[in-house]
């Protein structure tokens, strides 16, 4: 709605939305006009079930802007802060107190008040400025909030009267699902100690940024309403958060009918951060969701911890392999059997004829998830999958006891079970790999740009752990499975997804936030991005999972992998406000009603010329036709480095492109100095669809370097 | 052999016994004879591998008292400290210092050096006057003894020449199965905290004395031998430990050929105290071993904690019931079926007709573990059973998520089930129920009284906590079991045996010896006997529970559970040596060749007069004929208290007898005086074959009451 056509009889935006349904023609008896939620922050609106009927009288309303249907959103899914190299002495840790007094608003799920990553031990008061609420639901009562889950409500009036007879505690802040305990404790879970994901991961958990406040604003259970997840954004910002995480996102869904991409333009305007997840729809191309010009969209990576087994042959020799069982199975000096019929593991009957052994299995067909079936239906006592598959590891389980060795590993293995007469093995379960080369690498999962609601602007704008990542869990929900039937529980799990990955970016915003509470959204995600890493610990250039550890492009990991202590100190910010992003939608042909969607509000418009440039701190040179072969893009950077500096530009250019950078030295004399370039991308030479470099401006001693990706995407 | 008819010409004993052995005529070529140990302490003697006519041959050597085959022994098998009131406030432990410098030498199936109960951390140095080695083995290093486990051998060559094919590390210290590590970290385990078994008993285990040394004599798998037993003790003795626990022993075998008795014989006159396990055959009567009147011989109580799940139904109402199912099985609103025919579980094709739901069983039949094995190999998700059993929770597994409920609790959860047409329960598991009423209780496999080897002796001689003892455990051993094929590996068990009781005596024992070092074995005996306790924490008497909990009788539980702040001063006790014992076994009319394979010297004869008192802490009126009909016991006590003290008799008289005291009233002058009395016991009325009692010498202001069981017991 256009607030400012609301008549001055109303009081508040709710009156006038209230009466606006309330006047309108009943044309279902059975169905009243029932308002659902009022918005007032993220945007101006309301929500409501209405028939065509209803729908088509409201679109003649006075300020009416625009209508859609509500939306099904799906929700994406600890070792990581050292692998993020946040540690106690140096850094953004001890420079931000630990995102003390920093509040981060979680659209999700609910959450689980009683794990112990919430407990508010060592948790100073509750900033004064803080508006939100604890409220009581199903389950759910005002104490259960304290000094580090300050605030918890909920929004499932949308998901309720989409699919009335779904079940859970929908009329409570409270987590029956996990999601929302899960991001929540990543963000900023207090420590805890001795937790594990039956026996891996063990260890101290703890969040990214430890000492910020948590808010939940639970929207979904296992899915969500795009008409919660607005009323959630909506609270979220009235109260006072300063970082939203949120896990989740709409595929293929117009910028102006997303609802994520509508409050989180509200929240961009009052300074609010706002960290998503990229999607797990990957590696397909374009399978991104979130890919919206002011939110940080986050791809995930693997890191260097696997879940392993050490397999050891009665020869002596041994080995490791993936693992994930979730129990400490005994299986010392077992019978090995090697057989060319059993090696297919296609069925439990066959298989149980040897049972009480350990089997072989290989993967020849790509078929080890229906082989773990098989063997777990069976009476086998374990087995060993012989695999190329790196992909399952990324977040599979395995409900038999066994490992899956690759077929390199494998060979030592069928040769001593061919030429023993009693092979024998023995598997040693829980057992956490650290180290592993090469890492971090682009889950294969992770969706893949360019954003189709939005292809001028790169995403994902980075990526961080996603994989296997341990957090908090409500004990109510699975969390792992032996054989057919048992199910088992646990307060903490290791899952994976980009709804894992996003929370750490959102607990580096928190933290950043917590040294310069003065940055913009806009400020914080390009120190994110132009400091993130390209490089992984094997010294080589980060690799993609999703194509055969291939090196990753920019349409899978954005900038590269976030690198919280760099991001403190970035030397330049590509800065950005509102009235940029308008002038690119105006520039991207968004109608005015589609952009007052957006905007909600009139202030904005087209009026200004429309500019092809947004200051981002990425660069996607988008050619959508054959007739132009040359993209200009100007940026202005701010110098937030200590003072005087200079800096000169680097470039790796895109093969097949010419690039050009003026000036190519910026010298700033002062601290918050503006200085603007411009870049001229030639693409004459180029014959392939896409091509990557990047530009890279470096002061004296390379004190800072501050990189952007170079994407060049040719429609052919 | 008699070591008095030893040539002057050989150095030692052992070239003696070697020389002897050589100079047999070879009768089998392939089977030379073969020695395996020679003995000096324990017994005076040898083992070897002889054929019949070698051993006929031997028989006429000089020096020849005994020859007997070896012989198999079986092997029997932590809240309890707490059960047991030890506390640092006052009492036992203080007074002991934890038992520092007390050693405890285990005679059993090895140890698992690795284990964190065997840490030295917070121990002293070990005491110079310890003698004894770590023996290099197989996967045993002489570096794996620390300050904590001083010592470790193995003596095993009886087992291998009995059985040659057995597997396992038999040339090693090293446990390959878990009973030796379990008693030993029971004993005098340190400190570990954060241990459990698999989720229930979750604390820090510790041993019963935890600043005690551990030496540990391997002399068993799964089975030991006779000799390789003899051969330990033998060793043990000469290295000087203080305590023997030796949770073993041979069902029904004469004294003079076990070697248990005869090695705990030797012990006994170097002053080392043996605790030993009264064997796990009850409830039957006369099923007990090691019932030898110069060691202690410890019965099994269960106490008061219970595995449990908590059961609540879908409206709201919850019970508890015994579960030990070794995960956290997650069950939360699982649909309930209650059906005639699935009710009493004997198909699992049937019970996986209702996959992936609740089943009710009725054990009906006492079919229990049937029932759960069914339950186990289906598809259902778990099960509720019904049964009266209270024999199996004191040491069965559960393999299949469930509980077991008593019927009177049933009633409502099947009235639930009948009436309500979606019924659903919530299991939740690794519950520990604590304060459980009534506690003690005998534990009804613990075996019984009267001792077959020597009935005159009142034997087992008291209970201790043996029932879901957690300790140690040795990780290549099976300690749990979820479905048909899941076999789980854990450093801590909970399991169940008067193997375990007995370390608890042990360490008891040796707390004791730290306080009172020049204490006998019998006078600690005496201490542990007359403080013990017959009341349990309902403030009833002590109940049997493998005799449907009606009162416990001196041939289950012996003088009562175990009271080790009590036994620190015990006011008055019973002293004996080994004089004392042989007199006995003269009027027990052993020959002199039995009573010198028992005792290796010809000091002791029968020429005293053989007395039919032994001065014993408790009272067997044994009627073997109906000639008889009243029965004097003499006895002496020491007075080990303050100083000047008078003690008068209370008497229990058992059922149907009558019993006088003379005196009736002991006035002791001074500590150490010893003063006689007499107990005349009277049969007349006694239409019985057992009636029990007990007498109570007690001081002035009951601060002291030194109390015997009597038991009458009369053939008929």
């Amino acid at each position: 709605m256009d607030k400012s056509a609301m008549p001055r009889a109303f009081a508040t935006h709710h009156d006038w939305y209230s009466a606006t349904v309330d006047t309108l023609e009943v044309t279902d008896a059975s169905n009243t006009p029932k308002l659902l939620y009022t918005y007032n922050n993220a945007i101006h609106g309301f929500s409501a079930v209405l028939t065509v009927k209803e729908l088509q009288e409201l679109r003649k309303s006075s300020g009416f802007v625009s209508a859609y249907r509500d939306k099904t959103v799906k929700l994406d899914t600890t070792h990581t802060f050292e692998f993020l190299s946040l540690n106690p002495e140096f850094g953004l840790w001890p420079a931000s107190d630990y995102g003390k007094d920093v509040i981060v608003g979680m659209i999700d799920s609910g959450v689980w008040p009683e794990s112990k990553s919430f407990s508010d031990d060592g948790m100073t008061d509750v900033p004064t400025r803080w508006k939100g609420i604890c409220q009581v639901g199903d389950n759910f009562n005002s104490s259960m909030c304290n000094r580090k889950l300050i605030g918890a409500r909920y929004f499932t009036k949308g998901a309720t009267a989409t699919n009335p007879n779904a079940i859970g505690d929908s009329n409570s802040p409270r987590d029956t699902f996990g999601h929302g305990t899960h991001t929540s404790s990543t963000v900023a879970g207090n420590y805890v100690e001795g937790v594990s994901f039956f026996g891996y991961a063990k260890g101290t958990a703890r969040g990214i940024a430890p000492r910020a406040r948590v808010a939940m604003y639970k929207v979904a259970g296992t899915v969500g309403a795009s008409s919660d997840i607005l009323a959630g954004m909506d609270q979220a910002i009235a109260d006072g958060v300063d970082v939203i995480s949120i896990s989740m996102g709409i595929n293929f869904v117009p910028l102006y009918e997303d609802p994520i991409a509508i409050a989180a333009f509200a929240a961009m305007e009052k300074g609010v951060f706002v960290s998503s997840s990229a999607g797990n729809d990957g590696p397909s191309p374009m399978s991104l969701h979130n890919g919206t010009p002011w939110l940080l969209t986050v791809g995930a990576g693997n890191f260097d911890r696997q879940f392993s087994a050490i397999l050891t042959l009665g020869n002596g020799m041994s080995t490791t392999g993936w693992s994930a069982f979730p129990a400490n199975a005994l299986l010392v000096d077992m019978p090995l059997v090697y057989n060319e019929v059993i090696i297919a593991c296609n069925s439990s009957e066959l298989l149980s004829e040897v049972s009480d052994k350990i089997v072989i299995c290989d993967d020849k067909f790509g078929s080890l998830e229906s082989q773990i079936y098989e063997v777990t239906s069976s009476k086998v006592a374990g087995a060993i999958f012989i695999s190329n598959n790196s992909q399952y590891p990324e977040g599979g389980s395995l409900t038999c006891p066994g490992l899956v060795i690759n077929p390199i590993n494998a060979r030592l293995l069928i040769y001593y079970a061919k030429s023993n007469t009693n092979p024998t093995v023995t598997m040693k379960f829980q057992h956490d790999l650290l180290g592993v080369q090469p890492a971090p690498t682009v889950a294969s999962y992770s969706s893949r740009g360019p954003s189709p609601s939005y292809p001028a602007i790169l995403k994902p704008d980075l990526m961080a752990p996603g994989s296997n990542v341990l957090a908090a869990w409500v004990p109510t929900s699975p969390a792992a499975e032996i054989g057919s039937n048992v199910i088992l529980s646990s307060d903490y799990v290791a899952i994976s997804g980009t709804s894992m990955a996003c929370p750490h970016a959102a607990g580096v915003a928190a933290l950043l936030k917590g040294v310069h509470p003065d940055w913009s959204p806009a400020a914080i995600r390009s120190a994110m991005m132009t400091t993130a890493s390209q490089v992984d610990n094997s010294y080589s250039f980060i690799r993609d999972n999703g194509a055969n550890l291939t090196y990753a492009t920019p349409l899978s990991m954005g900038a590269g992998q976030i690198d919280p202590n760099k991001a403190v100190d970035p030397g330049l910010i590509y800065d950005a406000n509102a009235k940029d992003y308008v002038n690119h939608l105006c520039f991207m042909n968004f109608t005015r009603e589609q952009i007052l969607t957006i905007t909600r509000t009139s202030n904005y418009s087209c009026s200004s010329a429309p500019s092809s440039d947004l200051n981002y701190p990425s660069f996607m040179a988008f050619f959508n036709d054959t007739s132009s072969t040359t993209h200009e893009f100007s940026r202005t950077v701010t110098n937030v480095g200590a003072g005087a500096s200079t800096y000169k530009v680097k470039l790796t250019v895109p093969p097949g492109t010419s690039i050009s950078v003026t000036p190519d030295t910026l010298a700033f004399s002062e601290k918050n100095e503006k200085l603007s370039f411009s870049v001229s991308v030639d693409i004459h030479q180029m014959n392939a669809t896409m091509s990557y470099g990047s530009m890279v401006w470096e002061d004296d001693g390379a004190k800072h370097t501050v990189r952007s990706p170079i994407v060049v995407y040719r429609m052919v």
